[in-house]
């Protein structure tokens, strides 16, 4: 931790935060420039907090040397994760493929995309039971009925689910059913959630919070790692900025910098992050060949009848198309999908 | 609703596209100009779904004619909320001041500090007992002890109590020792649990998410009314933006935008709202001039000693100040304090 | 300046860093920590490149102590700047209040408008001649003659002109007529156009960019100052963010922040902050409260008829209202308007 | 233009509106829905003034139906734009390649890396001459010392030259050396700037601004467009965002949406748009799977001597391995390169 001290700031007030900071077992090297005194803290500062060392008087900034999470980090781990679901390896050479409808909406309508998926070579079914909806007068999915139908479909094409749980309630149930569990988007920071998924040893797919920094996000993934469960992968699924001819920016420079970051394996989902169904397919081959470990998508059978996301969603025909496009793309980046 | 076609669509698909609305009761005017067709719908457009309809073959843009809430609008109740607790009025023409120290962090420090707050006329005590933070190494507050300090010192002082409630298990707990319950940022859209408290009769203290644009700021209390409480009121604690030499970026202006838009009182929060104490006496100025029901404060008898937030806390001299300051203009506004 | 070296970096690279730091005359002190080595550097930083030194090999980030402007800062000129434009006094006690159209359109139209703004007491007029617009096909304003009408006015009334200029071939014309030269949004960052007013002695109003930092906008300022123009006021004007219920978001809190960091006269424009007329009166009361030296507002003798930015225009009347208000709110923080 | 109305806006204000619309050769069709009236207008918006019509009295919301540039958009013009420069043909199926130095700093310098450069196949050159600088104490490029050499590097290896262009003094200079003009990110809405360029016939290379929409950065084109000059490519380099962790935030769908809106050709800048060499290689492959007509990148012989943005500039060694990446990436895509 560095501190810069206000121009002028009187000794005695310097004396005293270093007293403070040899107290909390740091090593403090106080630096006097010309204009003003800056002290640099040896020691691990993750132990100090920032907002409490800014509040000693004359202290002007204070400024983190290491980033604040450690499982998560790279420097701790420095071999990438990979993710074993019932097979499916997420982190290693191929790409996992992950797609289905925003909303599981029947049985009909789940089996027709699994089937068609399958077929495909996607392993990794998607499908919300339970579904965050930003108004109150919005359909928020068939619950645990929408879980069966997923598990049915799953079981039939010899596939892996991924659906997201809400809340800490539902985690014994949706556990049940799902191979993988998701955290959404907005409860990156429901911390309490996210302990608790820390303590089952369930994959969790964490999406980046809205506005949420890389930090953020990563400490999100330190709340889980930190209970006892190694098994996170990251999702993209883009910010929001002013732009608003998509319905958010899909920041793909996020991909090689995680990898720079963390060892955990990162997804891309461009549905979400576009929020045009004609900006997917460019999406799915550019996150590739920014690195992505994996790929989200939403696929409907009829995408004009789906009860959620429809603008988003590929029929499972252009979805083929994606599939042929990205392989091809994989493939000059030395990957396999 | 407004919905324009691509140029050049086929009559066929605008044909599909006027039954499909028919068909959920609405009544759609097709309007065909020069360049293409667009098509106004009358009818209550809330039971329509925008993504739905964009995924209409032919469709260019959907455009909403009405805002999507409507317990929440001040179309629906044009006289403003008040709210009562215990006795004190929030939404009239008294601002409601709540201050007290971010966490609760014992038993001496919040009998301390209310005991100061009583006699400068503050009737609302602020503290943490569960506190989100963003990693998992800092302190998490004191939980239930928190909440039985803050009650007593509550109970000495004859003041009222607000504290966050940061999962749908503790809601009966914090209701138990709290007179108002805070929905922290992070938990804006954390839907279940507003569903949750929406069926509590308590006061909701809803604090706007940190990129939540004011329709979903108005969503997330929707969700609350819709659940049959009507006891909510709305908190500006800045939004998140590139500027970095503020924690935030206070949005002043959401205030009298509120106002025109709801009947719910508004409060704001210029500690979190800033980050910085140098800027709260300002701010709770220019809140109150802006026109706001409420202010919520950062006052710590020792910032330098505080488990969190320090560096944006009052002591309660310098609050005094900010009281003396803030009548002024409470008062040059018509208001009172 | 602080240098964060990579974990495990060699110390030949630190050597060579450390070198290259002498040979520029800084004096760098390496703290060799557990997990890395970090290099303290005590010298006048703004003579370093920050990018430069990050291209080092082994470095992992570099940050800043000091801020990179000296004119500018409150730590070289701790008195504030008062500007005097024909007597009238901008920096100091008093609130300096401008007002007037958008676009000069006509000569009656600015001389009925002056005619109701001196009467209230508003002593700056502004009004665009030259126009920036969006897109080519809009009204550019009348040109020199729009300054022309723009005098009269001022003149019969007694008023001193804020108008802005949009590149350096116009200074000498607009400087001719005009007594404050403005430089708009979109040129904050037109550095030679800053480098040609810095070499005039004209007051300059200078208009935060829609995007700027705080630390961009006083480098900004700097050009002006460094090239001997020392009468620069500063206009916060609202900045882009992902709300899009407002034109802008107007960041009130820059205006203590600037206070504590600069020494230049602080302005708030809340027309174009907002782009709405009817939150244009709480945020002039709530800029005033927050601390400005100054409030521009846009008024027009019939803003239904106004060839730009007729939604946020006030009527005469309607301006007279705010005056009255902003001047209770300027005496209860003992300014005067 | 669709204009909503007020809940309970008295008929009379409606019939005012209608009258004017009339008025500007409109048709307008008022829609009596159960809760408020909206008026849908026919004919060409464009020549309406939405801040205009906002103004009107029991005016509550203005949508604009069309997008307001007519010149730059794929419905005016559905073939795709080539541009040709010395032969080189930008926009078509081979991606074009641009490299060298963010500033020319020698005429050794620029000799060697356009040695380097022509080697891998790259044929145009970039080379700051004059250069836009935050603060007023950064080196601002050799001027037309740097033009030359420049020009003597690129004939000797056979190259084309873009460079940027400030302001309207210096296009004629700029034009006799370069080939290519660049209108830099912070004069992407220094209108004047952009009319003069519009009056040549140089192709014009136009960065988006760092906050801009899609619909200012193509009513920015349309500026020169509409002056005269058809030979315009957009350039995505990132925007401002929240997120610290890069120097910008790469919105790479913006390739794809751009293709949908425009038929000019489109330009990622990968190394302003992370300002991180690490990151340079993956979006350069990431930018030609989203579909980009060519990538710009820098390059300098010596990123450790650079006199600006050493640490996102790549050696030509690790250039040619990024070329080598590419081509297969572009090969993939049914491109070359």
């Amino acid at each position: 931790m560095i501190i810069v001290m206000k121009k002028g700031t009187e000794q005695s007030k310097v004396a005293r935060l270093i007293q403070e900071l040899e107290s909390k077992g740091m090593q403090p090297v106080p630096l006097y420039g010309v204009e003003r005194t800056v002290i640099a803290v040896i020691g691990d500062e993750r132990i100090l907090d920032e907002h409490h060392i800014s509040s000693f008087p004359g202290v002007s900034k204070v400024m983190s040397v290491l980033r604040p999470y450690k499982l998560a980090s790279r420097e701790t781990q420095t071999e990438p994760t990979i993710i074993d679901v019932k097979g499916i390896k997420i982190g290693g050479k191929t790409i996992a493929m992950m797609a289905g409808p925003c909303s599981v909406e029947s049985e009909d309508q789940i089996m027709s995309v699994a089937k068609d998926l399958s077929k495909m070579g996607v392993k990794i079914l998607r499908g919300g039971a339970f579904k965050p909806r930003t108004g109150p007068y919005s359909f928020e999915g068939l619950g645990e009925e929408g879980l069966r139908y997923l598990r049915q479909a799953a079981n039939k094409y010899d596939m892996a689910i991924v659906t997201e749980v809400m809340e800490i309630d539902q985690i014994e149930k949706v556990a049940e059913y799902a191979d993988i569990l998701q955290i959404g988007t907005r409860n990156m920071q429901n911390f309490n959630l996210l302990k608790a998924v820390g303590k089952t040893q369930k994959p969790i797919f964490l999406k980046r919070g809205m506005s949420a920094t890389i930090t953020e996000f990563l400490l999100a993934a330190e709340y889980i790692l930190s209970n006892g469960n190694p098994n996170v992968m990251l999702c993209e699924r883009g910010i929001r900025t002013f732009e608003t001819e998509t319905r958010n920016t899909l920041a793909l420079a996020t991909v090689p910098l995680l990898k720079e970051l963390t060892h955990l394996p990162i997804i891309v989902d461009p549905s979400h992050g576009t929020g045009k169904k004609s900006l997917v397919a460019p999406m799915v081959k550019a996150a590739i060949a920014a690195g992505a470990d994996g790929i989200m998508v939403e696929v409907h059978p009829n995408p004009e009848e789906a009860l959620s996301d429809g603008d988003q969603s590929l029929t499972p025909e252009e979805f083929k198309d994606v599939m042929k496009e990205a392989r091809k793309v994989a493939l000059a980046c030395d990957r396999e999908l």
